[in-house]
This record gives structure tokens, sequence and C-alpha cells, in this order.
């Protein structure tokens, strides 16, 4: 398969630049018989949405979507659910000083010397505009999920120099949907969005990081050895733009542990088998052990600045990329119903794929 | 494809339990013409085995492997290339007391929930074991590397609280080869024995990170949007046992920077476009842009202790294990030439996969 | 994978609905900077459009494509292509009787079967309706395969009883555009279109069969054992609606015949290696060796008669199905060009496949 | 996917040349807890092996199989099955006049085209003898169809100018296994001994059919669009060495008939929705009826001959191959095995992608 299809019984496959007709896709592998909810979907798609707060991007479209096939009567058929997003406001022109010249950390260069030739509109294929695909493909499959009890909730945990306590426990969902930074800590959010002021005033950017919690996930999805479900979740976050690192249960800090403080020692509880900790982030072996699944997720600055950057053009010559355009201070906001939106995709392909065993 | 493959265009599949009568697998893809050397295949995996130092397991087994296909006159033929390991100090009788009882933070829980069923032996499929056809795997495709100039090279950069400067810079490959520790970094490498010694004398175990650099990729290499160099980079690593994160360039370290910082500036250094540093890990938009690829990957630490531990059994009732068996107090030594070998394994079939531009 | 993708390093992936919105696809795969000619792919389009005929279906839709993504100044640019035919002519309010009954030898009950549930309207996704996406990753194929100097060309072969000579030689590839049953050879064309009137006046239909062509293709293309070129184009033409049976080279005239009959002798012609004879079709142990390629497809009648037919309904009970609604007395002339598109995208995904051994 | 694995859930990738150390394979993604008989599994082996009939190659080996992990305790774990038969009476030098001469329809040619270099031992890759893993991969595939409820039957309907009665109807099936050329009718078994011993005599060899009957499948398997139960089943057949068709159902019959003389009706049979006739050979639209599923595949005749036969080396110069070694008269009978194998594949493949229909 060549690199645009995600999944292995669940596939989505996506299309569209930048700046041609549209951007949309092919889910294909989706179960018959789920109600297609088109509120939902589009409400999801509004999550990512440019232009509703003060430091996201100014290019306004309504990004309202279109579904071609597989659903009928309002149900999905186990047809292949193709959909579409036109692009309304592309403004190519604003891209022309783009053509000959590598914008610093973008994908202009690697594209061209891949494919010999790049659609170089505003990112062409390289753009996040893509990801609208992800999240109604995502959306898609939430509606799979929640009909098995199963959630996926993301929230900012980091931006910039901002980060939530290591030790904050996740309450309160509905303060993420409410905070124009995700993040459900209000303390937290306050200090991001001053920080996000300060950073625009100047021009610049910020990265930040993206924590991820999924629950009702029953015991025993994952494909041993090497689909593994946390490294399908790994695959699929380092897929999405400008993510630059991903890691579960005790990630990063299992490093520095020893095994007698990292074990999860298994109990019974309610008359079920778990585990006293979590520090396995619910998945042992690269198998889902029915509890909470949780990840983090690292995004860098965004690479377009409101300030000149040196760079060079195709012949090797300097030339300056002029700060303008409608650039994100910081997507980490938006990009939360994206992590969303492919952990979702993720856990219903092995949601599907999973059989009972015989006997 | 089940979950026993990785690879798009050379494939790798591994089979074998830790008990079993061998471990191996198949590479299919591989291309011809390539010289086998079987002295070098055997170099690698005596890297992996166990016995060599005091903090690893005492497991002899001397891992000789058989090719049993795809090899002619010294040569690849471009049929699949078939081989095994032996188990030849297997023994079973180790493991009887977890024939009901949970290991915690091992895969016993989670595979039997999966599978109805599991082989109960050192831990059977989800053993450790299995990475020797990873190794294998991936000597071949360093054969394949080597003659397009590429070199993969891993090393520890942390075990429990003591890590290598964050500014180390790798100089002297060799020094990690005759480091039983695999850190370049003589000072470091010290402090790392010091602290597996007295984790030792406590029946305990530590966990680690390595760090990966490759070097001589050619820009290009990496296929949008999904199969990005860095998001199959991300599924190998995260395939591996034990490992919990992944980060490249950058990294976790991006999300608390501004884009003036973190963008990688283009130049021309020798008539070539290059960057004047390297944020990127050498990877933009998923492809390789012709820089040094490099990556982290963080190793929980090894879950078998030589203490007792409490667990529970199949009813739900608590037991004991006892400490004892054959176990590593830290495998990140070992591991290095597991995530070179999956390294090499990604580089190559991205290598395969990418075609000259027409025209 | 789930089933509506075909191809290995090329990859159509289909969607759509005889009476929903659209029908269309993405082709994942396709080159870079090959020139995309739009007159080309409509003027293909054109060739299995209904309406056109006495003998095909009065559905009258102008099936005008769009191009959604992957093509940037006229060529491709690597990215995915995006592609739909908007649905015009849907009257689903003709197939209300079908919402519970099942028509004979279509695919209603087994659909029904295998989703509990069914878009009843004109077959839903099971109608033919869907192979024009496939006519236009076909004609993006042949783009690509025409660059490389290879030319696929179907033609009818038989149409019930009538049949073209068994050493009928193809010359004139003109005569099978001109002819509207598509049949080279005058004299076979006539008795063709005979039998249809005939067969069209007692509200029946007819099957046939087509013969397909491919020069141009260089020796080394398929993949042992299973990928073999000839087992790709099997699935290729199996997954066309209505084609029962596949056969290449001498196909099932070989089961009579002795090996000293049989064997092509390599001999030398224009100091090139090649054979006397080419009952091997171009391909021997499943790798093309530069010989023209031919094989013959056979499609059973038209399912749908004019006449009213018998069958059951949901609940068991005999119900009569009304001889009436669009359709063909023979499709065999309309699929000549979807069998091509098949040959064109397996050709070019083995050619692209296909690496140049090293050294 | 390289091209030496088959199955979208079930997937059996194979590896061995005819001289090199053994042939094997992995069979991955089995279900677990399936109790493997390995007593039939050798029984199939053994009803492949040469050297049984005066018909069939001198190369006497036992074949005797060994699995080497994905079995314990007498059943299917759920982990890959891999196995391997060592080969014994490999005799190389046999083969030392192919070395720069390409034998007339054999795969010598092609393969050295493909891949710049071949292993000129017997076929090498290219050799019958990789069918031995096919027919391992398809006696467990049996295994789990017993399970089911469901046979899969295979029988010789033709070999040179002897054939089947076109009405025969099978009712023996035990007949099959007694005949020494696995044909169920007695008279026609006659005829084609006899014609098996002139043809011998003359130093030829003798093309054939096999026709394959698979009972107990249910309705609903099969993945439109693409993967078609059909298809899978055509490529399978056509991925077994010397098959040069595939028909299924009506098959090339189809292509001469009237919709009025080929349809299916439905009716009620046993309170049961079925079909009065079963033209459509149990596969309608792609998905399985519950019909028995019937098709026919057609083998050419075995391309090594006793007699000397004229070819042309590597320098294109005129050389003479001398009829000797060990060849078949007539791979058929031997063949019925491999061709039921990867019907077995096919349906367990699909039975277990099947899903119920939720709601």
């Amino acid at each position: 398969m060549p690199g645009n299809s995600i999944g292995h019984t669940l596939v989505l496959t996506t299309f569209g630049e930048s700046h041609g007709p549209a951007v949309g896709g092919i889910l294909d592998g989706f179960p018959s018989l789920i109600d297609i909810d088109l509120d939902f979907i589009q409400s999801e798609l509004n999550r990512r949405r440019a232009g509703q707060t003060f430091f996201s991007s100014a290019r306004k479209e309504d990004d309202l979507f279109e579904i071609l096939s597989g659903v009928f009567e309002g149900k999905s058929t186990g047809a292949p659910i193709a959909f579409l997003v036109r692009n309304t406001d592309a403004k190519p022109e604003h891209y022309l000083q783009l053509k000959d010249a590598y914008r610093p950390s973008h994908a202009d260069f690697t594209w061209e010397k891949k494919f010999g030739f790049r659609d170089y509109r505003g990112g062409g294929r390289a753009s996040a505009r893509e990801t609208l695909a992800r999240v109604i493909g995502g959306a898609l499959a939430k509606l799979y999920l929640r009909k098995q009890g199963i959630s996926v909730t993301g929230y900012v945990s980091q931006i910039g120099s901002c980060s939530l306590d290591e030790n904050f426990i996740l309450k309160d969902t509905a303060a993420i949907l409410s905070s124009p930074v995700g993040c459900p800590d209000p303390e937290t959010e306050a200090k991001m969005i001053g920080l996000l002021e300060a950073v625009k005033a100047d021009g610049d950017t910020l990265g930040g990081a993206i924590s991820c919690r999924i629950n009702g996930v029953p015991a025993g999805l994952g494909e041993p050895v090497f689909d593994k479900l946390s490294a399908d979740l790994a695959k699929a976050m380092l897929s999405i733009p400008s993510v630059k690192g991903f890691e579960y249960g005790s990630g990063f800090s299992a490093a520095g542990m020893k095994g007698s403080e990292h074990n999860d020692l298994y109990i019974t509880r309610n008359r079920a088998i778990t585990t006293e900790t979590n520090r396995s982030g619910g998945i042992q072996g690269g198998i889902s052990n029915g509890n909470e699944i949780f990840f983090r997720v690292a995004f860098k600055p965004v690479a377009s600045l409101m300030k000149d950057q040196e760079t060079v053009n195709r012949e090797g010559e300097k030339v300056v990329i002029k700060g303008k355009g409608r650039y994100d201070v910081c997507v980490v906001p938006r990009a939360i119903v994206i992590v969303e939106a492919m952990a979702a995709l993720v856990i219903t392909d092995h949601h599907i794929m999973q059989r009972q065993p015989e006997g």
C-alpha cells in the first residue's frame, strides 16, 4: 500500500491538497448498521476549524462536509464511506513567493526531492488541511466506539513552557471543550493564554503537548508482535503533522525507574482482575488489559512565523520568506480532535479485528 | 495482515516461542545480488546474547542461526530468506509456577484474554527471545544499507538515573561496542555500571533509553501522509518489547520551544542545500532531508525481579511469584542491536520503495 | 485491507452506489510528473457509457468526471488522485419493488446476508456503475503505460453462440472502436448484431467473452510465488461484475495438450532471446517474458430480463419481479474498457514494483 | 507485501527452493484453540508426494514436516505457525546442464530477467516443490473448516483428451482418494491410465483439469468489490504452478447462454431461501450464497520431457536440453491436494474476516 492509507481492517485513505478543489477520504471496512449522526461529525470538524481564537489562523472556511457513499437511510451499509470538504477560502496567490523557496522546517524541500515536483500552494498535500479527512474518519469511528461504550478524550497538557502538573487528574471533560486552549485546569489555562498573547505579539509560535485517555476498552485488543496496540497508536500519532514524540503510560519517565517502582501488581477488585496502579497505560505486551489507555504526544512549534526568515531557493541562493499569510500561533488546541480521531481509528480497527477466542 | 509481519516492500515475518523448538522468520522483498556475510549476521546476534555481563540473564545459548532459503552461491536471490535459531537452553520447568499466575507488568494476562489460552513457558510468544529474528532480519538489512553507504548506530544514553549529557556528541562509535553497557562516554558508563551493581544486589531492575543515529540516508525517503519515515520508525520501535516512548529530532523538548528557536534554516554548504541546525532529526514532513536521522527510545525496567512479588491467579486468588529464573537487571545494553535492526529494516524498506521521479 | 482496494504499489480504492450521490475512487501510488490528459480519460468513460446502442441500457448520463486532487499544472504530483462522477439520472423509485425481493442471479440476497442490510436502489454498491471508477483509474494507468510504450487492447470475441474463429489474428485495432459490439471481424460482428436483435425482441439477454492483448511489456514483471502476473490478472478480471472465468495463453485448451505440442521453444530473433510460439501467453512462472500477453474473460448473461421472473422475498414468499427498468441486452461490448482498465492497473502496478536487479 | 504471502486475515508466507536446505512457511492469523492433528497434516502431504505411481516423478522423499511454533499442548495458540520440510533427495548435479540454458516453458528465463540471477538447481524457487508449504498451510485451514462443518473436495476431471462427462455428479468422494489418477469415475479413470501409459512410452507429458467442490460454506463470505470470494479463489488457483485457467459455476459456458437459461431462481426449501439451480457456483456478486461452491482449474502439460528439446543459452546460442532427471508425465493427480489447500486457505481467510452484522 502506498502511504495515504492507515489501518488493517478499518482503513482510512485520504486525499487532497490545501489549495486544490477538495480534501476528503474513504473509510473502508466500517461495519454496517451503525447510525450515522451527521451533526456529530460536523461538530467534530468545527473543533479543528481555524479562525475561532486569537491564536489560530484567520483562514475562514465553514468546512462543510458531504458524504458520498456508504450510508443509506441514516445507517452505514458496510460499503466504503467516501466524504469530502470543498476548499473555499483557498488563496493560492498568497503562496507565490514559495514557488521556488523552501520554508524552514516545512516539507517543501523534502517533498520536491521525493517527487521531483510539488504543489507549492500552501504546502499542497503536506498541509495540515489534510487532517480534515482524519477528523471525519475519526468521528465515524467514535460513532462505532460509542456503541461499544468506549470514549476517547484528549486535552492540552502543555503549551511552550506551561504544563499541567504531573499529578493532574482529569475529572471535568466538559472543561476541555469550553477552554479556548483545550486545557481542563483553569489556572494552567490562564497561564497558557497569557503566554500565547506574548508570543503572538512577538510574531513567534509555540509547541505543546496533548494527553489522551481512552476508557472502556476491553482487554484483548492489539496484535502481537508488530501490530501492538501501542505501536499502532505511535504510528498514528507520528503521522500527524508536527508531531515529534509519543509516550504511553509511564513513558519516558520509565527509563529512570526501578522494576519494583514500576510494576503494576495484579489485584482483584469487584470480582474482576485488574492492577493496583496503571503505569502500563492500559497496554501490556502490546495488548489492552482493560484499564484506561493513556498516552502523550509532543508537537513542535508552528514553522510559519510572522517574522521574516532567511532560507534558500531551488538554486541554493539566499532568499527571505516574508512573514505573512494566515498562520497559527499554536496549533495544539486545534489538534486535540485530530489526536482523538487517530486514536479512535486505531481502537476501532483493533476492536473489529479482535475475535472472541473459540472453544 | 495479522500482526507478525512488518514492512511494506521489505517484509519481516517472525515466529517462535521462548521455549518452543525454534525462533526465526522470513524476510521477503530483499533485493537480489546482495552479498550475504554470515559472520556479520552471527556477530550481530552475539551482541544481543545473554550471559555476557553480570547484569544480563544467565540463559546460555549460542544462538546459532541457519539460513533455509533465498541465498545461493553467497548472494541473495530475490526469493524470501528464511532463517531460524533453535532453542537449546529452554528450561520450561522453571516456569510451571506461572501456569496460572499473572506476572506483574508481563503479557500473561493480556495474552490469555486475547487468545483464551497461552503458552506459559517463559512468556511464550511474548518473550523477548522473539527479537532474535529481528536481529537477523536487521543484519540482512544492514548488508543492503552498507552497499548504499548508510550506517545505523545505536547507543545507551540512559540507565535509570544516569544519563548522557544532553549536549553529548557521538564521535567514537567503537567505544559503544567495547562498553559492556553500550555507552560511548566512559564517565557515564562507569556510573551506569555502579548503579547496576547496586540495583542487582537489591534484586531489582532498571529502565533506560537508547539513542540511534542514521547517516547517509538520501533525501526523499518516507511516504506521505501516513507512512511517514518518522511514523514507521515510531511503530517499529514501539513494537519492541518494553518500549514506552519514541521521539525524534528535538522530540518532547520541542513542546517547550518557540518557532524561532526551533526552525532549521536552509543554507547552502559545499554547493548542496542543507540546514544550519538539525532539530528536525533529518526528517521533515515525514520525508528524509539528507541530514543525520536521530531518535531516542525509552525502555521500562525489566518486570521480572529477583524479589518475590504479589499477584493473582486465573481465579483471582492472591499468589506470590517467587523471584528466581534467569533474568536481566537491565536489558537496554542488549537492546541496542534490536533498535538498530528495526531502524535498518525501516530504512531499507523505504529505500527500496523510493523511486527516482520520472522526467 | 477491506475489499474495496486493489493493487500492491498502485492501489485503486473505489466507492459509490448506483443511486447514491456519486461514484468515484482514489488512485494512490501513481508516479509524479505524468501528463494527465483529461480528454483521454473522458473518452475512456464514454466507451462504457450506456444509451449508445439498441442493446445497451437507456440510462442516460453524461458521466462527467471531476479530479479532486493529485494533479497540479497538468501533471500528477505523486499525491493520491481522487475523482468522482455524480449520479444524475438515478431513478430509485424504479427499484421499490426490489426492496424486499431478491432478483435472480443478482447480489441482493448475498449482500443482505453479509451486511444485514442493503441499499436496494439498483443494486446499490453491487451495481456495475461502480466500474466507472475502475475506468478512470485504468485511464490514468494507461497514461503511465503509454510513456513506457505499453498498450492494452481488448475486444469482444464471443457473444452468445457467435464467436471469433479460434485462429483469428487481430490486425486492425481501429475496427474495435468503430464496431458497436467491439468485434474487429466484420463478418462475426454482423452475426452478433443479428443475434442481439433477436434476443432483445424476446426480452432476453446474452453472455459473451472478451479477449485482451497487451504489447510492449518488458520481461521481468510479476512477483513470485503468489503475486504472479497471471494470478493478479485473474483476480482483477474475476473482480469485474458478471465475470465467470479467466484463461491466459493456451488456457483451458492446455488441459487437452501434450508437452511436446504445448512447449514454447526458445530461439534467437534479431539478436534477442524469444520464443517460437506463445502458448505461454507472455507469462512464464508468473513473470512476463517480453512477448505479447493475452488472456480471455467470460461474462455471464445479464441477470435482469425484460421478462417477468419468479423469486422470493425476505420472508421466503413467492413474488414476481416485473421485467422493466433500464437494462442491457448484453454488457460485453461496454465491458471492453473495464477489462482493459483492470489490465492496465495490474500491469502498471507490477511495472512500478519491478526494480532493476543490482550489480 | 512482496509476493510470497497470500491472504488478508489468514496469511500464508512460503519459502524454500527445490534444492536448498528446506521448504516451509508461516501461517499467521490462525485462530487459537484449534486441535492440531499432525497425522492429518502428514496424510495431506503424502497425497502430493512423488514416486507413488508410474506417471509421477521418481524423486523419493518422505516429506516429513516439523512444526516450529504456534502449537502448544496440541492446540493452536494464535501465534504464527511455522513449519518446514527438509530437502533430502536433492540432486543438484542433475541440473548442471541447466545452469546457462533456458528450459522451454519453464521460469528459468523470466526469473533470470527479473532478478539478474537464479538458483538453477531444479527450478530453484520456481519449482513446484514450494507447494509443499501450501499443502501444510491448507491442511491447517482444513482443521479449522472441519470445525465449521465445511469440506473441500477436489478431483481430476480431465487428463489430456479424456474428460469426465459434463453431467457427471460426484457421489463417492472415497473413490477419489483410492484412484491413482484422482478420478472418481472408474470408466474415465481407466481411459486416463491408458492414455498416460501411451504418452509415457513416448517420453511426452499431459495437461489436465481439476474440479473442486466446497460444501457447508455459510452465506456472506466474500468482500466486495475487489476481494470477491470468486476473485480470491481465481488468484489462489492461478498462483499454482502450471495453472492456465479458472472458471466457477457455469464458467466459460455462461458466455454462450441466455439470461433466461442461466439465472438461478430463488425458492424456499425446508423453510430456507435457496436457489433452484446453481449456475452461480455458490457465489453471487462475489459473496457466497450458502450453496455448494464449485470451480474448475486447467493445468498445462509438464514442460520437462523425457525427449531432447532445442533451446538457447544465456548467450542466445542453440543448445539441446537432454531428456532426463525425475519428471512427472502428468502432475494433475498430485495437484488435487494443492488445489484443495489453496481453496481451504481462501475460505478460511474469508470465514475469519466475516463478522456477524450488528443490531
